[in-house]
């Protein structure tokens, strides 16, 4: 039994990584909304406060994180920076500040998606903050010490979220949450480093 | 003979690829200190009159951009961020602006570097900054219209470099930045579209 850090439960696919850990181990939820645990990624304050008040954990996952969809001939730079700023610079700050409070051996898993490999049109900003995020897991994984791993989950559409996303992804094949979820448990309770699951 | 607009002209690379396009084409250099075109990519009003007093152009390159080197466990959100702002979005900023700038059949070339694939100590922020460039390349090149094209280049370290750099890069091969040169002229005068050209 581990005691694992989810940030990002209370949404679509956080909701099922939570169901799913849960069956072995002790998730502890948190999110800007979470009552108990009340977490804003985008500032070093709120997550230091955070681990804080949790203390060492065996692993931290996110399940966080928003990107601009726009055309690109449309996009600013501005709106390209959303994605930078919340789903790439969010994960990485608590990735950052989370490791000084891992035991030994424990795991971070961070979330990308589909888009990193198979764009999409208005999709530029998503593929390029999931390719970031893997690259940062990539490099990552080599510098961490005390058996420390990291790595990153990347889901196609998940079928929850298909009645907001369908147009979007024409002819994707859309996952179920609760299929997603399993890779976080390979992620924590695996051996892998440096390494993209891919669900799709 | 094309007109072809290069940020960052006067550094180590572009030097070298305002030498190589020179043998061919048209090349207005432009960058924070340039004289004749001083622009920071920094800064949405200055691309904009630059790309204004510049007039339409068959090719843009970006060879800029700077990234945090430091050790994982000592980074912070905001040192991350300085390769999110200066060498990923102030080439992202040039590219969004300049598409509509291009004439027809028109090529943007932005730089990235080997660390995307192969990272080193230190080297975090690179491999993600990088990775994000070239997710950017692979999905906007299949939403820009008008058949403009949008590839990167990925050197080795450079010989040039090679006294400041060296250090990082235990038994890496140095690449000149003559050679890294011609892949910028591949992308121009080539057909690619998304591509990475490794320079290694
Ligand atoms: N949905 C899909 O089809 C799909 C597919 C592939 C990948 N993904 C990726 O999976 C991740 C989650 O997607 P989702 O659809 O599950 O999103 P979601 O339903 O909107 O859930 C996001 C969760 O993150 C929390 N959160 C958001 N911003 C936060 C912040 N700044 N600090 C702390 N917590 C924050 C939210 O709670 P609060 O509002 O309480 O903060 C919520 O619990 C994203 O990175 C997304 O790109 C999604
Ligand atoms: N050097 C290497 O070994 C190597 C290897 C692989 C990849 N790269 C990549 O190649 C690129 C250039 O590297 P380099 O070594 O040639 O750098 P450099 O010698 O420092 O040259 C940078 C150039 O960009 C300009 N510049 C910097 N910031 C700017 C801004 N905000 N707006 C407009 N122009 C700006 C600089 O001129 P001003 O100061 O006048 O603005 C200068 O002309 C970087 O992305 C680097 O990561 C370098």
């Amino acid at each position: 039994m581990k005691k694992i850090l989810l940030v990002g439960a209370g949404g679509t696919l956080g909701s099922a990584v939570a169901t799913h850990l849960r069956q072995q181990h002790d998730v502890i939820t948190a999110s800007r909304s979470d009552p108990a645990h009340p977490v804003d990624l985008g500032s070093d304050d709120s997550v230091t406060a955070l681990l804080q008040s949790v203390g060492k954990v065996d692993a931290i996952v996110a399940t966080t994180g928003a990107v601009h969809f726009g055309p690109l001939g449309e996009m600013t730079a501005a709106q390209f920076d959303i994605g930078l700023q919340d789903k790439l610079l969010g994960q990485v700050r608590l990735a950052l500040l989370g490791q000084h409070h891992l035991n030994e051996g424990g795991s971070i898993t961070l979330t990308t998606g589909i888009l990193t490999e198979q764009p999409i049109a208005q999709g530029a900003n998503a593929t390029a903050v999931n390719a970031a995020i893997e690259g940062f897991v990539r490099a990552a994984a080599l510098e961490l010490p005390r058996g420390l791993r990291i790595n990153a989950v990347s889901p196609s559409v998940l079928l929850e979220a298909w009645d907001s996303y369908a147009g979007f992804f024409p002819g994707f094949e859309a996952v179920t949450a609760a299929r997603a979820a399993l890779a976080y448990q390979r992620s924590i309770d695996g051996i892998a480093n440096g390494q993209v699951f891919k669900v799709w």
